[in-house]
């Protein structure tokens, strides 16, 4: 309900047009009532502070190309995420501008705003985590978020992350993307003090059980401060990331 | 070892001092030598910038009693987590000003630190929930981090938490204490742009699973931005949160 | 088997015309006996208040067609659910009117009958959900039931949702279809007193579990009243839905 | 804002005492604002239907006695739900005319409004389901709601529930509560028309998984039409049915 | 409903003496009506071949001894089941003759009827595997079958079972009791063409999960014929093995 | 090794013929030693009473069809299970008179045997439920067990299996194949007194896991005397079948 | 039975001393016969190299006592595991000589015999999982296995095990005790080439699952070369060390 | 940061010639800093005993060919794992002289080096179980590691272990893979004294939940020194068994 709307109301109980009875049925579930207008475009982004986002699987091909070209439109930029090569094309062909990229799964379009102060490091285990991480990274870059990666410093060579400790460390938030026995999460929040995300993936085989070992491992890792997002989620993670990187980015007045 | 002592060690290989194999042992575990000197008391708090907590679970009276003590006397302050009331009792006992907190089960004692700019907001959404979300706020308190408590705002009454959003919304990180079936970090995510920390507890009965069903709902949170930790874990929570607010208080140039 | 009988079977047996032991086979089993009569094509419609329909998964294409013709033929129309495309074009070239529909992977034909009065919200929170949520409307269709489409309005925004729940709780009975975190029938529980039905879906990934995060958060909700059905099942959610409105149409002397 | 403080605002505007601007005022950004208001006590019954109830279970017995006592002078009635014997004798001390059952483990005081027309079987397959079942017997009755139990009806003996389904159809909504293999609900929904509702017990032994097994058969029922709530949850099923006869009972204009 | 019944009706329609709606009426539920004289108190046995037992988990002492009295009275015998030794005493006080056995925690009374020929084979693992071996076999004897017990013969020492199974083989069904690994119904399984009932116990530490990796092995059994019962069911177990031995005993014509 | 040769070991030892060490050495795996020689082709048949089939999934093509000549070569007859079309039709070409069934997909070659006397009754749910059941009835015919079908009498509609079960209960055993919610082998096994084996099959959807909820509601079957197999293991459940009417058949003194 | 009799047999089936089907009902289970022989109570030891140990969890006070001793007199010494506080005392008084360990629960009588030359190091992650570790080190203590303890060395401060990293590889092999994430063992088995048995330990809270995490994180390690015992398991974990110095102790001829 | 270089840093403090706060940023992560030296390719062997191997599942074929030969070009030998057919026929053209191995999924090239003394037994339960089995048998030979193969030897047919069991117990270490019920590695370690390690494999059907019933056996093993692996860990294992070689052959001082 908008102010005219309740002032009409309000008007009319006043002039008696109304009772007070039938004004208290429509009054009951007010604080919820008439918040179409509010439905607006931009209304996510003035919310929580990120843009719309496309997901793109178990979209039809043409659902997906249509909803892009929508928001892309609206918005002026546009993120899809797990798109896979076929709509990648599709949507290359229909968005002027949009590039895929294929081990991300992603599609951009658009010139990115300047996001938060600060940076995030983007460290993964292994090779085989590189999809996930491509999702966190290329969701920072359409946030506007800096950001580094750090590849292939799993802890079966434990060398690899303690000699890139201090670089990670140097950055205001620390993602870690980690399948099979997801230990890197725990092992990079025992030795920095920064906010640790861990992104636990379904990399591995026999007992991994689609990235429920990474998970339970990163919940329970022993060093305290360490936050977790849903498997293989790097868009979440990124989203994550900027969230945090807002707090310390004297914008903290303005996103709630 | 660093270049000089690189370079001698291989000088002393070239001259014949040192026989090749002395030297491949000494160069085998180069990255991990000489750090036995690091292992001093206050190296945690420098590194991670959380000091040493007991964690009172599986210890016994004693035990429990005797750690406790040793950390204050280190530290000059310390905070135990998972004690019961007999061993709240005991630990008053031994330690001048320590205080036992029924609710959340910790103890503490000594002066807080003053902690990083800025504050959390500690959202519970029952009643139930009340032990965990009192273990994060009294985990705070020892971190100096100021909190302010917004309880029983479950969605079961949505308009409990619509009509305290915007002051929750007022703090640079949200913390969400829920359990049964973890609706409440969802709803809060989608409707404010801070960092939210969902914990899962384990309150419910049937098909909760000890916390299972919050804990999966806290991780497919349709809300991006939505972080998580392990189930009852208030404790991790406080830290993470505490870390995320350094990021945004000019501190961040040296917890690294 | 009635008075008449057992007396006259017990007379039998008195006067040595039927012997104890034939005696005890006929009546040890005296409750499900002659049967057969029963077993007649329309049988359970007369029974439940619900025809029967026809399950494609899993049955051949040739006997999908095969049972599908048989049951039209027999009860004048006929509801076919998780049917693909390719079975649902086999269908129409079989069926004289029937019409296949791609997103609820369903094929009706016939008339439907006049439904009980009032009508059901099918509300949904994603576009991902929306098959489920379709199959359902269908089904509603099929039994002749009135119903309003609510689409897209999960928890992330919670704004869509509410501006929606006064029309949402005009309809006798509320449908919930959601995956991911399964939080939105916990919040229209909360906000509206009618029946809530819960159909948890498979959308999600990471730790969904294929539906087990919704499912366990629905049967989890912290506002009594919502029952759940199994996971994707918007076809059982639509004959529970009927069976409620029937309750409350009238018809309550005769269903049972 | 309560109804009777949001009449007084509304008989202010209608007799000129206030004007429209001041209330306007009041009732601004109305959607999430300001609702502390409405947090008083009876806003749940007028909201979703229900009185507000107290779950004992994890409370300590002075918090239980206090919020029981409370709720009771405000509400004129109260139900408590999972209470030991100790909670209720309590109880029973603190509150005039409060009777605690053992069996059922609740409380209940005050007299029972007229519920809705119709009403509910309550058909329990074994007498290890008591508890349950006489948790939502205790509620309907809290309710206003009459109900008839059929006890020990299991599908052991399956001459037990044929005997008694005449009249459990008649009933508007049945209500199955089944442990171990859960086979009850499958077999009451083949037979009859009307809504039911499955409540698994945690009854059972070895591979029961605390009501899992029970709990996985309800929702798989072959029988379409059977809704299901979570593990031992006798009072979430007593509340649902109440619900269903509300659609029926004519009073549907009202409750949403 | 027999013939002439259906024939009556049928002619009343016609006459006009019955009205079709009364004919409908009784002719929906035709299959399950009139059921209630069955009801009486030896139908079980008459019915499945094995007498009413007595189920004490979860019953409270006074109803234990109640529902057992009353058993034992009408049937002349009696078998308690998961009784403790508090119940136990009890029962032997309340009943001349019971015998308590604290192993099985089961209590029995009254002569053992003459069962069907041949005998079983309770052989169990491990010490720890006693009181299910023990639950069986007291149970076998109340239903008056023959049997040996072979203890403590697990696959750590594989000799002992090797040097046993001759003796194991000449009875004419084998039950195997095993918890940990439940290897042994594979071995079992193996090595003889009896019929062998497995009967995981959750004998076990760490991820034998309450006896689920045991049943999970039993239920793979790499021999073909291993049939399964429930986690720690030595009562079922008997049960089947009576009904296997009566095929074998000359009473295959009268038991169905 | 047997009393003669222990004793010309030791006599051996006695003499110093043999030395300690080397005495020491032939005892300690003694039981087992020398087995070699029964490592005959027939010997499973011999041992078990059921001869060697070869279980197709998992194994190329070409390494079916040449495992499958052996055995009916040296056996005269085979059975296959699990063979996909393909499989079946390369088996045809090679095994003369070989015949592939594709809803079992099994393949039987060669003269059945004549079994031990009696029957099996083979009721399955559902018609998806059709595949297991089948399997289950070749392999009955291959080891030259008699068996009935009873098809589709799911509980969904009880009438079914209640017109039926006195032709089911005239088998000396019962096989129940059912999926979804399992709950008509808990039916069949209150109604009749034979030896009933569950067979839960994968079939259903959303919250069936794979079969778990029907492997679990058959383990928790409350009518006892129900034993349970493998999820869609119809083999295994017709060598049960067959171990059991070979106890009845007046063979029992030879197979074990 | 051996070459000799296995002539004999045949050659008095050749002379018709012995029918034919006497003959094949000796050859059937011929591998197996004639093993009662081998049923010496020091068997165990000669034919796994381990002496027997006596479990006590499960066992009631008294027959852990005489089972006890009876061990300790026939092989002059003995080890239990899993005795509480008293069940330790009562040995004490029973045995002269036991030792009671109240932290590894076990206690222990008699000299350890030399065992295998090498040690073990013996690696604990946090302080809770000292009573598994105590239980593996007291287990090598009685096999005379010589092992060093590193403890309190867990992943949340990296140094601890880096400092000790060389020493622990100095051992021929190396346990690894850890819970709550499990990150240890593949820390350490990516720093040394020593073999790495993993002891999960149920140590944890929330979403640990008992043990689970840290489990499956072992199972999951991404370095290779790390084997994994049961959940709490020190006790086999010790054998599995013993075993393993075994190989390389130059006694590798005589214990298979 | 040896003892010079500290006490360097030490007197640069005192000496004012550097900031306390520089010091203390250079000490804190002191124990890691300065590894980037050790990042040689050839490190890991160094470190563990084990070459670089690529794992192939996951890596697109490009990343695969190219990874490999980079591997192979370093190292002059390369095993690749998890490759399918086409993968080993691009690699076959890449690199000269590697060979791939279609049952194993494997690809290798160069000469083994000469591996510890000793041998390994890889015993598999059943055909189905060969691709783990020949992925551990080509990594051994990789390593240079002896072994022998015993294939089909599960104890369906328990004869057939028991006579290789002398020869199986010949070898150092005993690697024993199995699926379906893994009840193998129960038998193989009650029988010997040899290290034993389990390798579960997700051969089966039904609730053999992808390998979890035989991993769950595996690690309940009541024959205590079997140490397990993950599910279908061929790889894993055979690193494991040359590990434990290793130990026994004379190279127990350097490896660490």
């Amino acid at each position: 309900m908008n102010r005219d709307a309740l002032t009409r109301l309000l008007d009319a109980v006043a002039s008696g047009e109304t009772t007070v009875e039938t004004a208290l049925d429509s009054l009951r579930r007010l604080p919820f009532a008439d918040v179409a207008a509010a439905r607006v475009d931009h209304h996510r982004e003035l919310r929580t502070g990120f843009p719309e986002v496309v997901y793109a699987e178990g979209k039809s091909l043409d659902d997906t190309v249509a909803v892009t070209t929508e928001v892309f439109t609206r918005q002026g930029r546009v993120l899809v995420t797990r798109a896979d090569a076929e709509t990648g094309a599709a949507l290359e062909r229909a968005i002027d501008g949009l590039v895929y990229d294929g081990v991300s799964r992603t599609a951009r379009a658009g010139a990115a705003p300047s996001g938060p102060a600060g940076s995030v490091a983007v460290v993964s285990a292994g090779t085989s985590d590189e999809p996930v991480a491509a999702e966190a990274a290329e969701t920072l870059a359409f946030a506007g978020v800096e950001f580094a990666r750090y590849r292939d410093v799993g802890v079966a060579g434990l060398h690899r992350i303690l000699s890139e400790i201090d670089n990670v460390g140097r950055h205001q938030v620390v993602m870690v993307v980690a399948g099979m026995d997801g230990a890197l999460p725990s092992v990079v929040g025992g030795l920095i003090g920064r906010p640790v995300i861990a992104v636990p993936t379904s990399v591995g085989y026999g007992a991994s059980f689609g990235g429920l070992a990474a998970l339970l491992a990163a919940l329970n890792a022993c060093a305290p401060g360490v936050v977790v997002v849903n498997v293989d989620n790097g868009f979440g993670a990124a989203v994550a990331a900027q969230r945090i990187l807002a707090v310390g980015a004297g914008v903290s007045s303005s996103p709630n």
